[in-house]
């Protein structure tokens, strides 16, 4: 049973379907297919606004694009210590920037708090000509600690970016399970209501991990960028000859809101996780904020009997392995294709072996 | 009927099995699940040597990274003027090196001429602090204007390359039909033939425009260049957290000579397509080499007539469109998943139009 | 005598005594000093327009800063083949543009004929993704071959780039040799009617070659690239600490016109060198254009004569050395610091050995 | 009386005699002259070992440069967090590097601390290829604090680099006033004992500040490096066409230990500046360490009473203007080019203002 990440999933049977339908005949290539050519209709529809769509196969490149339309070379990009675009890629935000310098800023369950923002741009150096120009701001929704930021939340890092010049963009890997988060219950929030209405201007719009084959697209509210992406992403290595197949997947992706109701599953297995661990005795509930990721503090025994049952899933940080006659820290994601059975079989493990 | 590209294709049958095939349960993101972990075996089989793989979406990013490996920041890259890697990139190649230039050599139905190499060379600057280094070569096989190189002519010219120190890269975009065209009939060559044994050191494999989805593999004869690799692959964006879909498409590809009976079938389409257009009054083949790609010169009405019945294929240069009142050339390519109907329609089309 | 380069000159003696005369007291770092301050007031006076001046250290980054101002890195610049932009800088200008690419056009006497600018933009894929895009125009004054563009011609050329959408750059290492020639005589051109009154956007302003200690000038026509600018003068190293030194040296060298004493002086050498050498039978002149270069085709013997007396020039091209039993072609340079002397001894020693 | 850094100091009389004496007929450009020819025979002799020396014109350059000789384009730099290489450079050794990740490290007196480095190394994802590789140290001595490196200091902090197969940097801005400040009293530290003998690769050797008209030193103790730097400082438009002039001054620098007396009597001043302020009430002596930086805490109103009378130094942080009513902390720099009187102006300013 793995828990490691919803990286390890399969391919939703809708998106799979989508693109043995796509395989019909020629098609143009290079995205002027027609497939390709209603995207960005269909996510403007979902975003309430004319958005443009940059289809791409893997978030280091729509996190590493998005940041060159928002900073130049010499830029300083702002964004969570713990997050991908500042340490799991090795180097490719630099590429593609041409050279831009990552600020890391502290954060609370990986969600960036504004007076952190707005003292560090205070020091920044705005204007002066020695440090690297403050450009752009990056928050990434869910976070990585698997926490959500509401609409409210995200404007005001976003206005307090703007206010300082800065473009913001977010980093969505797991956008799905944030909407869905913010729908679960009786609660209604927009994917316009966290992203543009609330001041971002690119999006990596994350599909890869709920449920796509490999297709991330990046979404820009700023339309007035997608010129110099259209360049941006061919020389990234990015216009896919074969798009139709890369666009299908993000086309079937949020057809009949097949992306929430695949997050919204992903969401439920983790909240029972947390309901029937945080229940077991010696077992505490650390990061969790409603989406699919959760981080659990418990004993080393437990963890390594966990794994010698066969569960996966991995310690947090990764460079600290769990050990006996210490408290230990896993973090456990729940995936689009995982059954209740899996989260019962943990709960129930846990539970055995912590008594 | 499509004659455009081999780009306009659609994925073969047994690649979309594959794909679904993979599809099972959860596995290790990033290339460590089962299906990747042993396709390094199957090349190293394939080449007759131990080779490394790495799986990438598109031909932009095989070559550059490729181009990436074998020339510093301050290299200089000799390559064909037509060659995808000179004009075709938006500036990839540059990106992915760090600038290293381009030089553009001529050529002769698009394969380059030892005497051109050779002479270009020795007034390329070798250790002069002024020049950029010359570091590579890369040459394109079949070339852009459908002709193969034999393992004797690569061979020749690896040999030029790799006294002036430079390392040695080849476009396969088109491999496959290069190596069907050197096995069609009674000839027999291998694919370690044209590569490595005639002094090969990085090919770009295509599999994509020979019934791929959308896969590619940078195949290192110099396993030394590996580990370098790994980082550049990753940091380019191109390590799919999903890998598996991909290496599954790469490992189908080859299966019981899967990619050389995809090729070859279309190489007999395109030999089909010469001789029937040949044998017409008043149309002359041009640049045409045995694989998959064919230039043929005929009267701009028949070209407009042809276009007017709906037979779609590109002027050449593109940038030269057919008008009455002159001789035209146009490119035929022919595909994995055309039939002889479309063949015999066009043949039939232009008899009846040039008549 | 050193007829080599008219980098091998010494500094002028007012440029000398400018530097003395700034070391006194303590100065504000980095631009701010009071010689610094009014550079841009001088300039602007000498070009009759309101410009911004960036002091570099040399040519090299001269050039490749301005290339960095007017092409992204997607870019296509075009260029003369033989042009130091294109060939002489170890990859500079694709490293501080961040991978524009370098076309290399053909020329006359090292000026582009507006026929070839022309033809060549009409095929290089202006708004073409697959294309590095047309962005920039550079052609050098004077040119590599020693000839001079008159106002009209700089127009003529300028007006095709614009019209296609590029910015224009002006490689004017000896532009100082350039305006005294189309001086000479009862010519009257201004700084200004070769530079931004013929449509040039950026200069690079070159003094080194012609007495400075180790100074250029970047002038920017376009006032409103300044602020990127001082981003990408910093991050290239350039801003120096003790700008005063080198401001003081680009201060001096117009003062008074000191520029132009200088490079007339040199003009007039040259003049008086193809004079006497063109006089003497078995010498041809080759490309000479009124600027402080001349090419002179003559026996291999001579040439060899000529070095065995001590006379130091360059091959030309430097990859080919003369032999003995053919004819040979040199480059021959003046200097600001050249005397009169030096000329008539050359002449007379090539009259002695051509005899 | 200026107390706000060192680069507001002039030119040293003796450098200015070496730059004249330059001045001598023609030379060979490019750094093949007879000066520049010499340079490496006499800084092997100052360090004791062979080295190579690249010159250039500023400190920023230096720093980006040699960080491009220890680091991949996907490699991570660890530096101190107030150290330029981090934070003054505009992105120069992200663009020099092609895109390294500076890493910053909390210090005391900016000096790094062996358990710092040695922690941040633990977690930093050698081999992981995610995480931008661990490839570089970087060191600055005197540091941004004004405290010297010990010899065992420096072989420690190298030693826990090299055991994670960093190579090693140090920024020698004011490595004089270092060298100078261990060879105080009876001391005896030697050029090389706190360089290559502690495991330093690669050394910024600065002049600029200490006397020099615009002048650092690039000073590899791997000679192996020597070939490609050659590229990359040629690529970086640092190879000046005049360099005769750039190496005078370095060669000046070191001849009859001359940056040592200039570096020693900048020094001393500090320390008589030291002691006479920390002897005033109401003063309290931050970091000082022997070199030629002090900082100074005080009362906001004296601050403010020293400007109105003339003196000048920069707040520190530099964000932080003083302000009447609290103690602020001001930066107190001594020069080559002081005078003990401009010292005793500022203790007696303080004494009357504080009293």
């Amino acid at each position: 049973m793995d828990f490691r990440s919803d990286n390890v999933a399969g391919v939703a049977e809708e998106i799979m379907v989508a693109i043995a339908d796509a395989n019909t005949g020629t098609a143009t290539a290079y995205g002027d297919d027609e497939i390709s050519q209603v995207l960005e209709s269909a996510y403007s529809k979902l975003f309430e606004a004319d958005v443009r769509v940059f289809p791409v196969l893997t978030g280091t490149i729509a996190n590493s694009l998005s940041a060159s339309l928002l900073s130049p070379p010499w830029g300083a990009i702002f964004a969570e210590a713990e997050s991908h675009i500042y340490q799991d890629e090795c180097g490719a935000p630099e590429l593609f920037t041409g050279g831009a310098k990552i600020i890391p800023l502290q954060s609370r369950d990986g969600k960036i708090q504004p007076v952190d923002l707005h003292n560090r741009l205070a020091t920044a150096g705005q204007g002066f000509v020695h440090a690297s120009q403050p450009s752009a701001f990056s928050l990434t929704q869910s976070s990585e600690a698997g926490a959500v930021y509401t609409p409210e939340e995200v404007a005001e890092l976003a206005a307090i970016a703007k206010k300082a010049g800065l473009g913001v963009h977010m980093d969505g890997a797991r956008f799905a399970n944030a909407v869905a988060a913010l729908n679960a219950g009786n609660q209604s929030t927009s994917p316009a209501d966290i992203t543009w209405r609330a001041g971002v201007d690119v999006l990596s719009f994350g599909a890869t991990k709920n449920g796509a084959l490999g297709a991330e697209a990046i979404i820009l509210f700023r339309t007035d960028l997608a010129k110099e992406m259209s360049f941006r992403h061919k020389r990234a290595g990015q216009l896919a000859s074969k798009m139709r197949y890369i666009s299908a997947q993000l086309a079937a992706y949020i057809e009949d809101d097949l992306w929430l109701r695949l997050a919204d599953h992903a969401n439920r297995l983790c909240a029972a996780l947390a309901q029937g661990l945080g229940a077991i005795s010696g077992v505490e509930i650390g990061s969790y904020g409603g989406a699919n990721e959760l981080f659990v503090e418990l004993s080393g025994e437990v963890v390594i009997a966990l794994r010698q049952e066969g569960f996966e899933f991995y310690d947090w940080p990764e460079t600290v392995p769990a050990a006996v006659g210490r408290r230990c820290t896993i973090r456990l994601v729940t995936r689009h294709d995982m059954t209740e059975g899996e989260v019962k079989g943990l709960i129930a493990a846990v539970k055995q072996f912590a008594a």
